[in-house]
C-alpha cells in the first residue's frame, strides 16, 4: 500500500497557523509515551503548569492546557463561566470575536456585541460607554485578531470592565509567545490560547489560565458545567493536588510537544523571542512596501505574528497561494469574510520568525508579480 | 535547564490505556507538519475516513475523528444527537457507563438508567423489558466497560433498541481494534472510539461515525447543538464536500499518527489483529491461573484487551504495581470505584498484545507474590 506520509515536503508555514515546527518540538513528539499516572508523566504536567504561568505571566493556580485545539479553549473559558441569561458582552473586529458570539450564545447567555470594522482596533472609548450603561457578567475580546491583523489594547480596555464588575475573558491563541501578555498585570480573568501559533507546536493543545475570581464565579455556578470533558472544575483535580483523580486520558505525546515549546522559550528569553518578532515583522513589512505591496491594518494596530497585505489589483489570489505551496514550499494565508480575495495573511509566529524566512518569502512573491 | 523529556524509558504499557506505541506510529508523530488546508493533508484526512469505515465496518459517511480523546468522542455523540428532554436510557455495568449519565444529564435529557452489578455484562432481557415500557429517544451503552473487563452483547441489545425506536450509541473505545466492531450489521446508530487502546496511537483523537438515522436526528434538531467546538453539522463540511470550510484547526500530527496506526491494522489484518488479541489474552489468563490467580470476569463476558485480575489476599496493590514501573518499566492498572485495591486491569492492547509481553509481565508478577 502507499504511504501517504513517505516523501512530505518540510514547508515553510507562515500562514495564520499552523506555523514551522522546530526539530527539536518534532524530537519530543516521538518521545516513549508514558501512561497518565505515571509519576515521572505527573512531573512534566506540573512543569507545564509552572511554564505556561510564566509565559502568561500570572501566579493563577487554575493554569492548564486544555485537551483540544484553541476552540476547545475558547468553549472551555465560556462553558465553565457562563450560566444561563448571563449577561456577556462581545467585542468583534474580526471572525474570531465573531466565533466567541457564536459559542457564547450556543450556552444560553444573552449576548450583546459591539462590533468595529474589521482591520480596526477595539475602541476602548466606546467599550466604556457601553460597560456604563449595562451590568454584565462577562466581557470577551480577542487580543491578537488572526483573521485581519489586528492587536486590540487590552491593558486599556481591562480598567472599564473591571469596573463594570464583569469578567473579562481574553482570546490570546495568536498574541501568546510572540507579544507581551501580562494577565495579572492587565487584569485578565480567563485566558485561553493555542500550540500551533507563536508556540510552534503541532495544533492539538489549548493552554488555558483563571484568575481566583474566575475560580469563584466556577465553584459558585448553581448548576453544572453543561460540558463534561471540558469542566475545570474536574480537570483541576487531575492537574493539582496529591490525589491525582483521573478525569480523561491527557494527550501524553502532545504535552511532550508543548513542553519543549516552552522550555526553548524560556531557554531563548520570552523578551528576546517578542524583539525577534517585531524585528522580522518590521523587516517583512518594509520588504512587502519595497515591492509596492500596501498593509491592510494601520502601523500602530498591527500584530508583529500576523500580517494582512492587500491584494493588488489584477494579482489572482488562488493562483499565488498555489504556486507559493506548489514551487516554493512556502504556504500562506488566504483573506476570511470581507477580506477573502482582498489580502493575504502572513504569519511570523514562532520558528517561522526568522529572516531567512522572510528572505524566501519575499523572493517567491516577487516573482508572482 | 533540565530537560525532563530526555532519558524517558520506553515502557510496558500494558495497563487500560494509552497502550505501547509501535515504532512505526513514533514516526509518523514527527512528520512534517503540513498546514490544515494543504492539499495532501486534505488527501490524508479522506484515506483517514476510508480506514475508520473500514474498521468500524460502516458506510456512514459522517465518519470522522474528532480533535480531543475519547471522553471528547462521548461527549460529541451525546452533544449532537440530545436535545433537552429527550428521553435517554443508559445501561451502566461500569465506571464508563456511569459517565455517560453525567454527560447526558448536563444536557437537560431526562436520563434513565438500567444497572447491572460491575464485573457482569447487560443482561438484553432487562433491556427489552425496560424497553418496552418507554419510548426512548437515545439509547446507550459500552461495549468494552474497561473499568471491569466485560464485554456487553451489543448485537443482542440492538433488535430492541430499534424496536423502540431510539438511536443506539455505543462506546466502542477500547474494542475498536482488538474486537470485531459491526456498526451497520448490529445496527449502531452513533459509535465513538479513542486512539490510546487497541490502536495503540497516543492519546489525542476520538474517532466518531453516524447513522443517517443519527444524521436526521442532527440535522432535524430544533436548537443548535450547545457546543460549538464538538458540532458535528460545522465539522462535516471541514471533513468532506467540495469547500472544506475551516472549523478549527486540525491536529495535523496526532492525525499523522491516527493514520499510520490504522495503516498498520489494515497491512497486518483485522481478522489477524483479533485473533491476536484472543490468543494473547488466553495465554495471559493461562498464566495468571498457573500463578494461583483468579479473573474477575466469568469466561464468556471476558474482553480479550482487558483483563481484570482479583488481588490475592496479603498483596499490597501499590506497591506491586509500583515495583512493575519502576523496576521492570512495565505499568498496568488498578481497579476503579468498587474494585480499588481489590483488582488489577492488564491491558493486552494492540502493540503491547504480544506473547514476549505477556511473558514478561508474568516473570515480573510471579517474582511478586
Amino acid at each position: 500500500m502507499l504511504n501517504l506520509l513517505n516523501n512530505l515536503d518540510e514547508m515553510l508555514l507562515m500562514g495564520p497557523g499552523p506555523s514551522t515546527v522546530s526539530p527539536t518540538i518534532y524530537e519530543a513528539l516521538h518521545r516513549p509515551t508514558l501512561g497518565h499516572l505515571d509519576p515521572r508523566f505527573i512531573q512534566i504536567m506540573d512543569t507545564i503548569k509552572l511554564q505556561l504561568q510564566t509565559i502568561l505571566n500570572t501566579k493563577n493556580v487554575l493554569t492548564v492546557p486544555m485537551s483540544g485545539t484553541g476552540s476547545a479553549g475558547m468553549e472551555t473559558c465560556f462553558v465553565n463561566l457562563i450560566e444561563p441569561n448571563d449577561n456577556v458582552l462581545i467585542l468583534i473586529n474580526g471572525v474570531f470575536g465573531g466565533r466567541m458570539q457564536d459559542v457564547a450564545s450556543r450556552l444560553g447567555a444573552n449576548v450583546d456585541s459591539l462590533e468595529f470594522p474589521w482591520g480596526t482596533p477595539v475602541i476602548p472609548e466606546k467599550v466604556k460607554l457601553q460597560l456604563a450603561e449595562k451590568k454584565y457578567q462577562l466581557v470577551a475580546v480577542v487580543h491578537a485578531e488572526t483573521s485581519t491583523g489586528v492587536a486590540n489594547p487590552i491593558d486599556m480596555i481591562a480598567p472599564f470592565v473591571k469596573e463594570n464588575g464583569a469578567l473579562f475573558l481574553v482570546d490570546a491563541v495568536t498574541s501568546v509567545g510572540g507579544m507581551p501578555v501580562e494577565m495579572d498585570k492587565w487584569g485578565i480573568d480567563a485566558i485561553y490560547s493555542g500550540t500551533q501559533k507563536c508556540l510552534s507546536c503541532p495544533p492539538g493543545l489549548s493552554p488555558v489560565s483563571f484568575s481566583p475570581k474566575a475560580v469563584e464565579k466556577l465553584t459558585n455556578r448553581k448548576s453544572k458545567v453543561p460540558n463534561w470533558y471540558l469542566d475545570l472544575s474536574l480537570i483541576a483535580n487531575y492537574w493539582s493536588g496529591s490525589t491525582r483523580v483521573y478525569h480523561h486520558t491527557a494527550p501524553i505525546n502532545m504535552l511532550y510537544g508543548l513542553y519543549q515549546a516552552l522550555f526553548d522559550i524560556l531557554e531563548e528569553g520570552i523578551l528576546t523571542i517578542h524583539v525577534r518578532h517585531k524585528k522580522n515583522h518590521d523587516y517583512l513589512v518594509q520588504g512587502l512596501e519595497y515591492l509596492g505591496l500596501e498593509m491592510l491594518v494601520d502601523k500602530p494596530y498591527r500584530l508583529p505574528m500576523l500580517n494582512a497585505v492587500k491584494i493588488p489589483e489584477g494579482i489572482n489570489d488562488g493562483d499565488v497561494r498555489a504556486t507559493l505551496l506548489n514551487d516554493y514550499n512556502i504556504e500562506i494565508g488566504g483573506g476570511l469574510g470581507i477580506f477573502a480575495g482582498r489580502v493575504w495573511r502572513i504569519g511570523l509566529m514562532g520558528h517561522s520568525a526568522y529572516e531567512q524566512n522572510v528572505d524566501k518569502l519575499l523572493g517567491a512573491i516577487k516573482n508572482q508579480l
